[in-house]
């Protein structure tokens, strides 16, 4: 198959995969729906940007399509494709993807993020080169161990798929991925995340790419159901907001899908549409030993086998 | 003098400016302090982080004294170092400094920023390198020009004193610098920003550092003084909140001194207590046009010759 038509297929499976997504949140929150913004800068740079806004369970979210051709892949992409790094000069690539960040206003419900993407890049030359990356991870406030292990499940099962080890490996990549060095934490518990996705053949790659998007509901929506309608205070939602604060601090610091878009000449509102709707900063901010909040970081904002700890319902 | 004589001169005077500054904005506040938080993780990592939280004009407000020493100078810190760019290997050096950002909770009382900081660096077979780097810039929410003129003359007296085109040029780095590429606006209305001063004699860069540190309250004060009182509501709250999110933004992906402080292992508290106290981010936010908030953008969030303008009172 030509990579063109890789590529077509690829990017018309992110599309409807969008529209699945953003119908079965829509159906959840009830109140508010996302609302498309389709855009494009010009023929080599255009997307889908799906918001949605002071939802009922959704404060504030993201669906994002984007499909971009450039003439120089930006350094940050190459960080670990050492099939490419030898070579020289700029490297014409075209990337499309799917990019989600939800924010819910329940702070027992944890905020959630994946990213999946489709590169191909042209060495001069020399033939294309394709690959596939992504995951998701998950952001608890308040962790519960019983999502936790929901969550991993559900991965470890679509994993499982492409090999034995590739949970443990994509589990491991996530945890060292979603880190926080100037905090010493994690981002949240974690999830998958695989990039140069390419060593077999194309259509084991995009069955398995495709069966990654395609668990994303089935991983977050019944924590999402579970935890939506409990019951919360002033107290929670200052917490949340602080550590919406370190949401925003990985994603500026550190996450290379936000600056892959800035260095690239992305569209701003769209690469940010990550953002939480607040976020507050306090100094020197400590939790009451032994509570809830300060659980999350001592406990679940750590690298930890979840599947292996015995079953907890919560 | 010896350099390690020099290093504690600036270092105690940097400590004498703090002392003054944080005193001078208790006297605005009234209602809160800014409280010291004297730390010290080793003999070569240490500082006083003074905080004010919760002001009747300063929502949140740091003034941080740091004092470092390290056994390779991040890279960071060498952008326009060309006299240490072929220095090959690690490069021990030591740096104090002064930094402080204000966020006001009247939104018409504009953000300020200040870092001043004195650098040795120890080449190896070489004698001792220091340069002195700073400057302030103001971000305010709304503007006004007689603000922006005051502001900026106070500077022009400020540099002429150290030759006839620094404030020019120093202005200019400002304005590059305080530049947020990906919403192609300036951060704010500009200030000055030096760096590598080292060309003249140690007394002289050091009384030119000392002027500007000592002017800072010449600058900012009359500002405060003449605003504080504006009437505001939820729409400038509203509005201000979303500034801030763009001013995170710059923090965090841009500026070099939290990118110094993030590379070389800084305390993390210390270095994001410029962040505000809260941030909000909306998807595609646009504002009326013709208001206030749209002039911000449009007419003083561009570089611009304030004093060349007739002057404007306000």
């Amino acid at each position: 198959m030509e990579i063109q038509q890789r590529f077509a297929e690829a990017r018309s499976w992110l599309i409807d995969l969008q529209r699945n997504i953003c119908t079965a949140l829509n159906a959840i929150d009830q109140q508010e729906q996302f609302v498309a913004d389709a855009w494009e800068r010009n023929a080599d740079y255009s997307g889908i940007t799906c918001t949605i806004k002071n939802g009922r369970v959704f404060e504030k979210g993201g669906v994002n399509f984007s499909c971009i051709s450039g003439k120089s892949l930006p350094h940050v992409a190459l960080a670990h494709k050492t099939y490419l790094k030898n070579h020289s000069g700029t490297l014409p690539f075209s990337v499309c993807g799917l990019s989600l960040v939800l924010h819910p206003l329940n702070p027992y419900v944890p905020t959630v993020h994946m990213n999946i993407r489709f590169f191909i890049a042209f060495p001069e030359n020399h033939a294309p080169v394709w690959w596939f990356g992504g995951g998701y991870d998950l952001t608890p406030c308040y962790g519960f161990v019983a999502d936790c292990q929901h969550w991993h499940q559900t991965i470890k099962t679509v994993c499982d798929g492409l090999s034995a080890d590739a949970y443990h490996r994509y589990k491991t990549w996530c945890d060292q991925y979603f880190h926080l060095p100037h905090r010493k934490e994690q981002r949240g518990i974690g999830g998958f995340f695989f990039d140069e996705l390419h060593n077999s053949s194309f259509e084991q790659c995009f069955a398995f790419f495709k069966a990654t998007g395609e668990s994303f509901l089935t991983a977050y929506l019944p924590i999402v159901r579970k935890r939506m309608t409990r019951t919360y205070g002033a107290r929670q939602r200052a917490f949340q907001a602080m550590r919406r604060g370190r949401y925003v601090e990985f994603n500026l610091l550190y996450d290379r899908g936000t600056k892959f878009g800035i260095e690239s000449g992305g569209r701003a509102e769209s690469i940010l549409v990550s953002m939480p709707p607040q976020a507050h900063w306090h100094y020197q901010w400590i939790p009451e030993p032994e509570s809830e909040e300060a659980r999350l970081t001592t406990y679940f904002l750590q690298p930890r086998d979840w599947l292996a700890l015995s079953s907890i319902s919560a």
